[in-house]
């Protein structure tokens, strides 16, 4: 539970950095910069905890969230250069994120006694939509509809994460498989340049 | 009451495939598509859900709603050029579905105990926020902020639904009479090309 | 109580006709210019009812305005002109404006039962979020993500509020004080063009 509970503080971590880079390169100031990290960091467990009613929302009822995400901000406007050399590192810290907060996203819609197929969903856009909402504050087409294999993974994991729960397997070793199943694809799917296909 | 849930089914249908093309405009994958469709066919019932406090949202208890969704996808990608053809089938079927949105949107709002004026706009916005919001995500700037009349149409219907109401007609023919109002404005509008006044 | 209740209205009055004018510039027709207005005027506190669960949102539960609104979409139509060699006072509105709903959207959120730190962050989100859903909605890059000190104005005396608040201070006594200072720090940002730091 604890090493759970380290890697979401290290996704949403990953993720407040990216935010707070995206600004960056948009010429926003602190503020815009602090707003759209912590956007993309809680955004997509917002808007999941909106669609199913859990309010207030999952960021409001506990304050380490807010604390990292506070510190990912003077350590990207600092250490720009240096993390921008640790593009790999980044990007595992940012497939593992995208698999733990689709894992745990899914498992909270369960909770909330709503049906797989939703939960799969709910699951994928907790990964997801931070990154789709940092897009849409800096006038971008989202990065996600176009990009590589990302969501796709995410969706990929989350199906295999309930078929092996109705199989009875244990929940730990099964976030664990599923989390990662998400990691590997991301990889792969970077490594060969996989694509989603796109309408003639 | 079935042939109400027909329409209801039919519009999310047709605007899942409205969502579906514009996203292929876009040149987004499928996973892009899918998303885009959905909230097209969802986003309005969704914002007004959650401003009224309905969650989990409408369409995460009835999967009816999602399978349509699913069917639309690959339906609009592969007879792309057959739908294209299909312009005023389209035209009004998203004609009918915005004329009972808007009156299923405000009859909602009233069972929550909200005031006419409060019922009269989520009718609306069930109606046509799906398509803001499917422009937002495109980064465009919304359609109906600029188009014919869409909008004025479904808020017509709403204000004459309330008011046949108060005046006692049944409930049924209140909401026929009202949609067909809604259609009526709509084909009248595209035919002769009314639009609303811009600000000089 | 009445004074507050006053300022409210005057500014959701004044952040309505920004709204309108905003979206007379993009060339919106009437029913786009509403839409606009009314995002303007309600969005952040929407946005802070949304994230703490209080529905239905505020703005549902007061005919006022929803009144107030209405009357500024029209006002700003027809004397446009007249408006804008108001500039100063609209100015100063818009200041007693964020500086009122950033302290309101602090205190609901103390209501709640949530954190301070919480509480700042939805008072500041109450008076600028309104802005920045406008400018997604006219697809421009959020102005309060580049722009002079705005928000920080709001979050200066959020955290001033507070402070007094710890400190024992008369309710009312406290809100007129840090409600001065953070229009204080506007009209001095303005006028010394204070911009807060960008990254390199």
């Amino acid at each position: 539970m604890d090493f759970i509970y380290a890697i979401d503080l290290a996704g949403t971590f990953v993720f407040a950095i990216s935010g707070t880079l995206t600004a960056a390169e948009k010429k926003f100031d602190l503020f815009g910069a602090a707003i759209i990290a912590l956007i993309t960091a809680v955004g997509g467990g917002t808007i999941r905890d909106l669609l199913i009613g859990s309010q207030p929302v999952g960021w409001m009822q506990n304050q380490h969230y807010l604390i990292l995400i506070g510190l990912a901000i003077p350590f990207s406007f600092f250490l720009k250069n240096y993390i921008l050399k640790l593009r790999r590192t980044m990007f595992l810290f940012d497939a593992i994120g995208i698999g733990l907060f689709t894992i745990l996203g899914l498992q909270k819609t369960l909770a909330f006694g709503l049906s797989p197929v939703i939960a799969v969903m709910m699951g994928v856009v907790s990964a997801v939509f931070g990154g789709v909402l940092r897009d849409i504050l800096c006038n971008e087409i989202p990065l996600i509809f176009r990009q590589e294999i990302y969501a796709t993974a995410c969706l990929a994991g989350a199906v295999l994460f309930l078929f092996l729960k109705n199989m009875g397997l244990d929940n730990d070793l099964n976030m664990l498989l599923t989390i990662l199943l998400i990691i590997t694809i991301r990889i792969l799917a970077v490594k060969r340049q996989w694509r989603m296909p796109v309408m003639r």
